[in-house]
């Protein structure tokens, strides 16, 4: 988890337009036929978002944007902001209003704040297992189309730190890359040549032997792909403090921390934002 | 798995927006600066598109329709249509054009690709798990804001079928509903008629006497939620055939047979569209 | 016309992109020269929505959207509901406020209202025809481009019902399809295995034998093409009550009754979304 | 009708975004899921557009592009251009390839043509009604919201021409902006001060006094609203040349001969772009 | 500059699009990461946009705009609105609220106000080089892609007025019309017959046989293109007030007087909107 | 000018969506009035596109969109590629196709390509001036809203280099940051812990004391903000290499070359995307 007070949320400006997407998506062409059916125009009612089972918070402000698009005239009021830890059974937030509209919000809200709550939670465990390391966990490009801003801001809400937001604000030299331009040395000179000042470069190694290529061509970090705690104690030794040392390479919050023992920087996880877990958050009725 | 002689494609008008978007995601405002700075514009390259574990595939259009979208001088050829079943190594397709673009488009592609052959092939496993009975394998409304259609797609190329597609194409009458409704039966009667003669109308229930009043009531469905194997057998008989019986709460592949053989019709899945892990899958540099 | 305190009226969100776009169309590139040119900025103004014909009002929710996106500062007050009866003469709503706003927006509000009062109208024309009979109205998908949404609400709006709302929401199997599939059996057979549990089936049919062929394969509905009362009459007998029976084909106010008394659930108008008249509503002004 | 030769195309830049929107209304989230179960995908067939009334055509570009954004593979060729007379079994075009795309395109297209060519044919209808007339039957800004582009196209294929295509390209000071401007003196003279040199400005007159008042202070054109023919004939004679001279209010096929036989420049009917009824239009299975 | 009380503001709606599409741009995918790491949340501040130049001001909506959609809290309070002239150390506004919000909006603020105050500083500069003659200053269509609405705008605030907003606003027959349609008469011909009663015709014209040849077919203005003082006010005798006189080519500050001196009604100018400097404005800190 | 062969052109999918836009700005809704008028529709022509002045080309693949879009039978063969120096009357590309499709895209393409060519050619008369010394030529976020990725593409076609992007790019810590934030250090502190390891850091600097203190809390790059020759001297030789020394402030091509004699890294000057001239290119008729 993140400490809340520190955690900058994403503008309105940013967000707004994937509420609005999504709320879309699930309206259709008729609106909710279920709710328009049963409950009357007038009724209010009030529910609590509630955890069920243990994690971390994120994703208040879409599901907050959710209700708010769908009704102005209901209000939700945060109890465990996003970065909070949280238990089973705590409330997260309660929502108040119009019956309607927060029956046709919920899914929508649900869906933003369970799974953007999966990946804080996915983030924090890994943050937790390798904490006494020196290591920070960081997220990659493979995330959910469309979803990578507030993805990324989930792995921020967990204790994370974020990698590259894409292909144009890093340079990251990958195997096909040095398969296709004839190796890592002439690769990593035309890069250097070619961005600007602002930009940092980084070299994916899988040998020992190219780690000492990149070495010798100079880069800003250097990315050890798959290597065990063995290598990766190895290679740390042979950079020696002149460039981030990151690893990644399938991991988890099992491997995580011999991983992080091995005195690497970061350590990247691609499974934060493509293939964690949902937290499971509910919607409970309080009072109608 | 599906047959994929039977399963149909989604129009590109449905896919080109999720793609456009995806791609313009990753290049920002520069484009990609690797590719850019490392790769002479007239290379040529092959690449292949291959699982690395075993799977079902889905969203070889996407991915097609990403590198088409970069540069339209990229061909891409398939080997193993969507619904096919892969094992480690096998090529799903190959590659072929312009060097940068292949490389450029290469994230984008593997985001949709991994992620729905992930959804496929979690659809897949409980339907194997449950092969025999005669249950269904249907997915949810907890989908990805923003990529409902194409999961749902990936679930029927795994061998599964759709639940509602929105808040507009069903009636399901949930807790919430009921709570502020004041009863199943007031519910019911409400919902049938408010709507078309298209609409079908779902209950759920949790309890035994719920269920004795959504059968004096009527529906066409029952959502039988979060019961073990005997209450659901019980709740199946009865049913007596009077209505469709899904079953639904945390199902994964080791609870699913159990539930399958309570003689349900539908087994219901979020972590289908919500949980699923990404299906592995690499591009491997084939030729310069 | 419907009860207004039971018609459902669509969420914002989806009502919002429709009257945006619809006042860009207008102002174009300059905004409405006229009324900047010659009316001060300053000055207020009240003007009233009057009905010029009698009808069924549809659309408040559109016109009042079309005032507040260009001036929030502009109020509009509802005197008769989307779904009441009105009179020449009558007021529908009052909107107050900065006048340029309003005459800026008056065309926009009006083309939205006038149209759905419209279909609302013509919908209203063909329930009250048919009152008596157990049949219900309903619409198709013979709708406005862009339009579908509302036009559909508008329908309810005036007491009908809606049929398909798309391609995807209900299985409906017409002349080309059967053409092209060889045959009524096979289609449906096809239809219901490759469908999901919650989609209806209904066939297209322009004979007695072609019915024969569907009773016996089953459906959930049949559409009866181009029948005329007593052909009917005999249709509904063969259906005994098995199936939804459906009516269509070129049906008006003056060919309504007849088919009503046929015995059918269902009466499909097209009139009602692609051929249907303005009503006739203006903005008068009341006070300086 | 016009002369197919020289009615000018709308370029598919300003048509596409029309077609894509209708379509994916119609496809939903889930597709043609009628035509995906029943037709295989490989089969290929042929149909034709064919008229079942006499009329004219528009719109055959945006039913040829709903088929082909489904579909590259379907080709569409045209028998009768839009701008072309049809009588009942005209041959409009026909298409071929793919059956699955042709029928889920199919009401798009369809919906576009049919709803496009009625404009066409009221259009025609005044046109022919008023031939030897010096008047041109002009439309308004009376439009289906975002279809003012091509209906605006559409009056044109029918022979006629259009007005305002927004509040920004002409000045037409109507009743209520001199009510609250405070007379038609002012309003003038405050248009012709704050607006371009390429800008023309109408006035809306119901009186003789006004027309007076309007001949006083100079316009490049007056608008006659609902005056019979008699005072319509006065006013031609006090305009003198002097003003284009426009006739507006109600006006339909049977009242136009008498208004134009009154002298007037233009004849504006609103009927043609909010209220005329589709031309019946039909695609007929020609080759499997 | 223009009397501010007289200018008219585009509405919102019309600027909206335009200002969410520049904070995301700058927002990119992590938003305003320097900002949000420096500035704590809950600190506010005071800043004043202030004139570092002579000038006139436009564009204070947009700002306002971009402030109000980052965070709604902050306000901003015009001191000199759009159309006024101001001196170097002038304040514009005083924009008070949230720090983080302030500074996060400062630059897309910012890029608008001093774009569009260039232009109507640059306008103002030749309205006055001007003053005197009966000539008015125009723009035209060469303007930066995406903000010609808000560019023609400027224009008007700095006193000027507007030609064509697009292609479709009036007739416009330039050199390469003439090449490809074999000479003035026929182009002038051809237009006149097929536009409406509303669209004004305008000619370019090189040479005074060209002119000779316009004025005897007949239009409502001439584009004197590229010609001397000395040409030009040949021209404007031989034109006799029959048609507008309009001078083109190349025009500014400098050789305007001599032009405008010529007699000619208006005086188009390029430069204001494809190559005029920003006017200098920047965010001053008051009080934290 | 930079090398033609080693510059990237960016891919299509980011230039679309801004061709589009701006074509459909110009088309307005009834499209090329002038053209359609005019020009019959089965006419061919070819023409040229002309540079006026000398300048460095950039924008080609714009140009060439707006013709592909508004028709694909348009053809567009480039003499002189992007980045490329030309002289007056030279020949950049061919464009042959239907006449009117070419004089339809005609404004729309070179108001990219002129505006484009401006800002190249703008930074190359830097990048000249300044030949010799080691410091590069940068651009700055002070862009024309919604142009920002084809402006910074343009600098680097005239030789020139790119500073950030966006907000999320880089850190960038400017005055008004440090008056909010209570000075250099803490805001120094701050930025380094919340921000990921791809990202550089720069402060923004007025005297010699505040770079004493940004050189002992530690920073990649310092702007120089404002300062004469003399004293970025005396800042170069604190800074002794241990930073990116960067020189900003109202640099033109006049004052350049001091300011890069005083041995900084970077020039960055605003004028290059703000207010830089459009390069003269017009499009002559060559044949019909």
């Amino acid at each position: 988890m993140s400490d809340p007070s520190i955690l900058s949320p994403l503008p309105r400006v940013m967000l707004e337009p994937l509420v609005r997407a999504a709320l879309l998506e699930d309206l259709g062409r008729a609106g909710d036929i279920t709710t328009d059916a049963i409950i009357p125009s007038g009724m209010r009612t009030q529910v609590a978002l509630v955890a069920r089972q243990n994690g971390v918070v994120a994703g208040l402000d879409l599901a907050a944007l959710a209700f708010a698009l769908i009704d102005p005239a209901i209000v939700m009021e945060t109890e465990a902001p996003d970065g909070s830890p949280v238990r089973p059974g705590q409330v997260l937030a309660r929502v108040s209003g119009p019956a309607r509209g927060i029956l046709t919000a919920e899914r929508t809200a649900l869906n933003f704040l369970c799974h953007l709550s999966g990946v804080a939670t996915g983030t924090a465990s890994i943050v937790t297992a390798i904490a006494g390391s020196k290591a920070r966990v960081v997220c990659t490009r493979k995330t959910m189309p469309g979803l990578r801003a507030v993805q990324k801001y989930a792995v921020r809400a967990g204790g994370g730190s974020n990698h590259r937001f894409g292909l144009d604000d890093a340079v990251l030299i990958k195997d096909n890359h040095i398969a296709v331009a004839g190796g890592i040395t002439p690769a990593v000179k035309r890069a250097r040549a070619a961005t600007g000042h602002m930009v940092k470069i980084e070299v994916e190694v899988d040998t020992m032997s190219q780690l000492e290529e990149v070495m010798r061509v100079g880069a800003d970090a250097v990315l050890l792909d798959n290597m065990g705690p063995e290598m990766l104690r190895e290679a740390v030794g042979m950079i020696g403090g002149r460039a981030i040392a990151e690893a990644s390479g399938r991991i988890n919050p099992q491997t995580a921390p011999a991983i992080a023992q091995a005195g690497v920087d970061l350590i990247s996880v691609g499974w934060l934002t493509h293939s964690v877990a949902v937290l499971d958050i509910g919607m409970d009725y309080e009072a109608g």
